[in-house]
């Protein structure tokens, strides 16, 4: 089964389409959210603990992976789907990202990125090539290039030297391909300047890639040049293909992106949260070590089906998470990815149903800002 | 629904038995073991994993609960039951071990037992009646009466002065009773003086408890000592109650305690050892985190049908395990007890078809003796 993507339907008052993703790993109703699945685990998540839920396609961590087991261990044994025990979509990002994050003494060259594990302090060069290979080594059904995401501010000077550095790169990432079963995206880079974003979308197209990815948002920069740059890029994306805001993010910036007209999203923020006792509910975000709730007898979201709203109350809940209990992670993260799950589902129906900018309205999406830890991190 | 016992089958081999044990939350087949859920939670697990497993009954602390949350807490959002979302049935313990291991400055009299909070150090007093009240209040099916647990070794004297109190406690300890619909249990103790157990015995099976447990094994005593005096105090206890040997333990110390005529068993093993990544095994206990795992295709025991066993192996599960990650406590933890589930079903279907003798035979126990890290604590 080889990787494709139909545009099903568009909205008329926004830039929204409901589409679908084929992978050789089952069928994605598009927009989605992937949960993050860093180290091949969605953390305190089973794999049926996501089927459940309806999640169709998570992401995992080349950098995370590549470092421990290592990818040989992974691939002897029958690849990441089998390792982890998921049959459904994988999507691995490059290790680009952790690289710039995580690792140490990074050092960029035309060759590629030279960096020191920031678990043992070896020392390790990825190139495009090598990222390619590791990704076609894990058998996800979708690769990232390899690329540069430059961090906020930068100078201009900067933002362009590495923008045309990471096309290079996405070119030598397609011929370094040997199998015909994975697909590959292309990522836009350019930083918060129009001209550098239009210059390597303009590039980047022309290139053969399965979809198209915008990076490099979500790293510093204030929510209203978080939006206007999402939406700006989106548009210099082509229709036919899937298009994937990396690392992003809240559920308003969810909204936001999907009226922008992008169709997959990742970020670690419900997962991270729910371990810190932060979690989504339809009148906003609770955290549930409040004393307020050591007596809630109600569910965390009175509107949510999810296994944990079904069964337990907030108090409950407040008492695992303060007694340091693991199965608070594990209840509390159900709640958050299923939140993030219906959200999208809520959006695709709107979508479906061209209400899209009457249930999920701009004004609306203001009102659902409440909290602002924004994260972008995996 | 109220609590009976009777016994289904008696093995002609050895002193084991087979029996039903009904409450108000359902029916469980005996021998049977608890797993512990200390602070209202089976650690890591959710209560349908238990479910699915197979379990009927669990234990929990009194003492745990009675600090965090409180019982008034759990009273008032309708009993453990309820606020842990288990259907299933519930034996409480009298917090009196707790207290003796982990309270601090403690105090006996024969008024009860003054502690200090092993969490901030607060002075609380529990007497008999107390202890009938909180359990009433947390509405387990099963309650158990304060005792002191004596550590081992100890004089004599300390230990008849004890016990004689311990009787006395016990006897308070149903005058106290409100409720009709929870079973009370009383404990045997006497250290390892047989004398000073056939005392404690003779006096205790005069009560009108709805079983009996034997208490103050598993704390110190060598392998023969605790085997010897389980066996000898299991034959002063009345045929018709359920006889419940608290904190034992390792696999082959179950084996043992069932040829010796025990109905009930509850242990933190299990569970604490899947968090330290220590499995079990048909052919004996693995330590997850050893090199020579780290490419092993196979299941953690390729007889088990858990849910850990079916999808994941022991490759995945010591990397999950190396890299920290909630998830390898949950699949331990869930083929840990499954092991503890089936060894009893085993058990169970020995008696019934009359062959424990020669399935679980002495010097197969003897066999099974891999590892010994004894723990009974809770």
């Amino acid at each position: 089964m080889g990787f494709s993507f139909t545009v099903l339907k568009k909205d008329s008052a926004t830039k929204a389409r409901l589409g679908r993703l084929t992978t050789g790993h089952g069928v994605v109703e598009t927009p989605a959210f992937m949960p993050v699945g860093t180290l091949g685990s969605v953390k305190a998540l089973t794999p049926r603990d996501l089927k459940e839920i309806g999640c169709g396609m998570i992401l995992a961590n080349t950098y995370h992976l590549y470092l421990r087991p290592g990818v040989e261990v992974i691939r002897d044994l029958g690849g990441l789907h089998r390792f982890m025990g998921w049959d459904g979509a994988i999507l691995t990002d490059s290790g680009g990202y952790q690289v710039f994050s995580l690792g140490a003494l990074r050092k960029i060259t035309e060759e590629g990125v030279r960096f020191q594990s920031h678990l043992d302090g070896s020392s390790h060069l990825l190139t495009p090539e090598k990222v390619v290979e590791i990704q076609e080594d894990l058998g996800s059904d979708v690769a990232m290039v390899l690329d540069e995401c430059v961090s906020h501010p930068a100078s201009r000077e900067y933002v362009q030297d590495s923008t045309q550095r990471t096309i290079r790169w996405a070119e030598r990432s397609l011929r370094a391909r040997k199998k015909s079963d994975q697909a590959l995206f292309g990522i836009i880079q350019g930083g918060m300047c129009e001209d550098l974003r239009t210059e390597c979308a303009r590039e980047m197209i022309q290139l053969p890639f399965d979809g198209f990815a915008v990076g490099g948002l979500g790293v510093g920069e204030d929510e209203a040049t978080l939006h206007s740059m999402g939406a700006f890029a989106a548009g210099l994306l082509p229709e036919g293909r899937p298009r994937y805001l990396m690392g992003v993010g809240r559920p308003q910036d969810l909204v936001f992106a999907v009226r922008s007209g992008y169709d997959l999203f990742d970020c670690v923020l419900p997962t991270r949260n729910a371990r810190t006792g932060t979690l989504f509910t339809s009148t906003g975000k609770i955290n549930i070590k409040r004393a307020e709730f050591s007596r809630d007898p109600r569910p965390v979201d009175e509107s949510c089906s999810c296994y944990c709203c079904r069964h337990f109350s907030r108090a409950y809940l407040r008492h695992l998470y303060q007694a340091g209990e693991i199965l608070a992670a594990h209840l509390h993260t159900i709640h958050n990815i299923n939140f993030y799950h219906q959200l999208m589902e809520g959006l695709r129906a709107a979508i479906r149903e061209d209400n899209l900018d009457q249930v999920y309205s701009e004004s609306r999406i203001e009102d659902s800002e409440k909290g602002r830890d924004f994260s972008s991190e995996s």
